[in-house]
């Protein structure tokens, strides 16, 4: 058991993230009280049901009243709504930050909004699966990855220590960085991925020529990898790319840079160049696994399931 | 234990799919003798240590003298020299089989070059994992999996039945189609998603303003799903990029058509036209796990080893 860092804990909104987020506050000890709200009535019994906090509110005002932290767990593009709801209500000396995917629209989003008696941090943890809602949390969830806190020059020193102590009782490696180079950073090792994910599942979808039965019967060739990821959801990525437009524009225009390329050296039997290419790319996903953010198994171990 | 179906089977090639096979046939007891040839001695000493086979050869040809089954094993780009090299030896009756990815161009290959008095039926089981090398099979790869059957109209039907029981006897479901069909299914199930892994690999390493150590720190955000199909073996895949051309571009194509429009709905903030696309693509994951194609557990149960 960690020591209590932050008496009273508010979450807003309670999907995988806020739900995982209690269960592991609430195993490791460093939370006392865990006040809950989320949009929908249905949600937030669910979430009672669930245990997931000590008290609910479906005022947000009321949940974050007398909150020492207050983690924004919604989709991104509310949340500056949130902060104008919330503002008047922060008690001084709280610590505010969220679990946002993107960074700098939530500073462009929630900074302005907010008192200067609060510490704004921006977080987020590079933790997830493809499912959503209160019953998608787990307490592990943490352990092990990243989380990433994006805090301006002048935000008070011992209240980022305190949120990076936060993070690593929940298991988590902490690591601080801008907000624009964490959104180029995502925009590679997360954004693009999932945005070529619901693209290839798209295209196979319309197919006329290969039925979408045949698709799933010999989706073992390789295709099923992506399905995982195109089964996240929608308003979290719809606005995840609305509010990282330029790094996801850039990425993406890379991508089909150098994928003209390769349709290139297959038009033209370059086998070379393929060659290259796909022997380039081997050593990588080593490195992942050394550096324990991947399992060793082959197949992701689902053989062995 | 099933029945004996081929007394003497010969592999040619003792990677991934060809010790998978040695092993599960051995395991089901459809074999009695199982004579091993692969190209180099290093790989062919490594199978006897494995005690994959009965008989171990350096010389193809007395590979498959006498045998009543023989399996291509190896990369598709190699296929028209073997077929030439083992015709003049190939027992009558015998049936030949492979298991190589593309289909159309393995038929090219191969018919022309092979006797009339063998049974030749191409197949290709959708059974693999990142791994290859004769230390990478297990008996199990094959269960629940779907292995296709592409033989001419003219082929012997009992042949072709005597093929589908020893597939089945190892675990698969077996599909009959014709070749073209079947490259035009696996270039969407298979080829097009390891030409994007692949590719999403390469534009990663070679971003100047994202260090790889980043790339590889926060792949757990979606990108380390793409790094398992870029460790696949770079002659397997240059092999089949080069055989199953037209497919290919033509899946490509429609991919890149479909991203250009995502592109632009990014561009322009439409979050309907993401939406929309983000919600279409959940269910087919649904649709593989209920098909027995993929497991159940969020993020391929990597949270549960
Ligand atoms: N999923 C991941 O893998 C992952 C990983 C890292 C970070 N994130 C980030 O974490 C955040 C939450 O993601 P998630 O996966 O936890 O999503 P989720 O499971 O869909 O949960 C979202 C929660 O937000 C609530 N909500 C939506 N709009 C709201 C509003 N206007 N006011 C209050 N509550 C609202 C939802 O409540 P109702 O049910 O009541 O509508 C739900 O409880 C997102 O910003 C995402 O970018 C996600
Ligand atoms: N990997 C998959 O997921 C998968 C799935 C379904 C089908 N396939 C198909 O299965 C075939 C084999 O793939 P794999 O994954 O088993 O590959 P692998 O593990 O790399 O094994 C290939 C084998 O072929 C041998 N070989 C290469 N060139 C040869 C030649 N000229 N003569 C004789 N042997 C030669 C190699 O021997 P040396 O070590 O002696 O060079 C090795 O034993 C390919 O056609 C592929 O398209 C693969």
């Amino acid at each position: 058991m960690a020591d209590v860092l932050f008496p009273r804990m508010a979450l807003i909104g309670i999907g995988l993230l806020g739900s995982s987020i209690a269960l592991a506050a609430r195993e490791h000890g460093v939370v006392e009280h865990i006040a809950v709200h989320t949009r929908s009535k249905d949600t937030l019994d669910r979430a009672e049901e669930l245990g997931l906090g000590d008290s609910y509110h479906q005022d947000v005002t009321e949940c974050v009243a007398d909150a020492d932290l207050v983690i924004v767990c919604t989709p991104v593009g509310v949340c500056e709504t949130i902060a104008k709801t919330i503002a008047a209500h922060l008690k001084p000396g709280a610590v505010v930050t969220d679990v946002g995917s993107v960074k700098s629209s939530i500073v462009k989003q929630m900074a302005p909004h907010l008192p200067k008696h609060v510490h704004f941090i921006p977080g987020h943890p590079i933790a997830g699966t493809e499912n959503s809602g209160p019953d998608a949390g787990f307490a592990e969830l943490f352990i092990g990855r990243w989380c990433v806190l994006t805090p301006a020059e002048d935000v008070d020193k011992d209240a980022v220590a305190k949120l990076q102590a936060f993070w690593e009782a929940l298991g988590s490696n902490v690591e601080l960085m801008d907000a624009e180079h964490h959104d180029q950073v995502l925009a590679i090792t997360s954004h693009l991925p999932h945005l070529i994910a619901y693209n290839i599942v798209g295209t196979a979808a319309d197919l006329e020529m290969v039925r979408d039965s045949e698709v799933i019967k010999y989706s073992a060739g390789g295709f099923r990898d992506f399905t995982r990821l195109a089964a996240s959801d929608p308003t979290m990525w719809r606005d995840v790319f609305l509010h990282n437009k330029e790094a996801a524009l850039e990425m993406l225009g890379r991508f089909t840079e150098d994928l003209t390329a390769l349709q290139r050296a297959i038009r033209w039997g370059d086998g070379d160049a393929l060659f290259d290419l796909f022997s380039r790319t081997r050593s990588i996903r080593r490195s992942i696994i050394d550096a324990g953010q991947e399992i060793e198994a082959a197949d992701f171990g689902r053989h062995i399931n």
